[in-house]
């Protein structure tokens, strides 16, 4: 079996936006009880991540990311090749295993869809539960 | 099909566990013979990495994660948050081909988990194996 | 329903190839209307990545992970241990969602294969789709 939704979120440059309720009600219409929970980020500048969902930590990991590839470097590509940079380190998407029909997320784990571009981005998110 | 089991492992603060025999096997007691086998780490400060189990190449990763978001840093969040940054970068799952009931591994790729956090940890990994 | 191929590259040091194009048909071959694609690069000096498949980008992109991992440096790993830590950075493995028989990728999105290691490599790549 293999059922999907799409989300749609509004995020401004740098935004996490936490989607874990969504997805987690995803699997639950999903009515599949035991397999795998794909969540892919649309665009080449966005990212998945499943992390704690915790304001001073996401501060601090733009802070690293922003040590890592710096938005006032000078690069080749124009504009935002920044935004490509921390969307290839970070990925767009994550895999969750699914069983009795939960998401088996740790207690810290929230999943989050990540607008890394310059400016405002309306960000879609594909869940795909596949299994039995 | 779906066929899933969960590995616990003892950990001490930036080790690297390996248990690519422990997956090999799970993967044969599914019965699966084609299709994909999700592996997942559970909390947030942990890591599944796919790559050579040498310890001095991992001592060297060790370096270059010290530098990218160094223990002694000052961050906002306090006590752990390189070890979640770190967690972030390398990702909580990896996702490998099963075929003819076989992980399609190569020569120098062994299933990695690693605990990030700044103190032991028993590290919880669901293996999941999706297909016919 | 679980369907795969292997495709092979020949890729120089550093160098990323489009596979784009073959993925797409594997999906189209698999007669999978809705599910999950998994493609995997077997070797633990190659990688995935999904994104804009623009040279100046790529540039961009392998001078940033020179600064993280620097080919100068001294490694305890002989020969190419950065090889391996971009390896670590970037994953293996990607996971596309598959619907109405295509793949869901953006349009600045291009999987691509990458040959970190230090010398020429014929790259093996694992496509599998599962669903329905």
């Amino acid at each position: 079996m293999a059922y999907s939704e799409t989300i749609k979120v509004k995020l401004k440059s740098q935004d996490f936006h936490d989607i874990t309720g969504y997805v987690e009600n995803i699997v639950r219409k999903s009515e599949i009880d035991d397999g795998i929970c794909n969540i892919f980020a649309i665009g080449a500048t966005g990212a998945m991540l499943i992390n704690e969902n915790e304001p001073m930590l996401l501060e601090d990991f733009r802070k690293t990311l922003e040590k890592i590839s710096s938005s006032k470097e000078l690069y080749q590509h124009v504009e935002n090749a920044h935004s490509h940079i921390r969307s290839m380190l970070i990925g767009n998407s994550q895999s969750i295993p699914v069983k009795e029909g939960k998401l088996m997320l740790g207690t810290w784990q929230n999943i989050m869809v990540v607008n890394f571009d310059t400016r405002n981005r309306e960000r879609e998110v594909i869940v795909t539960v596949v299994g039995d």
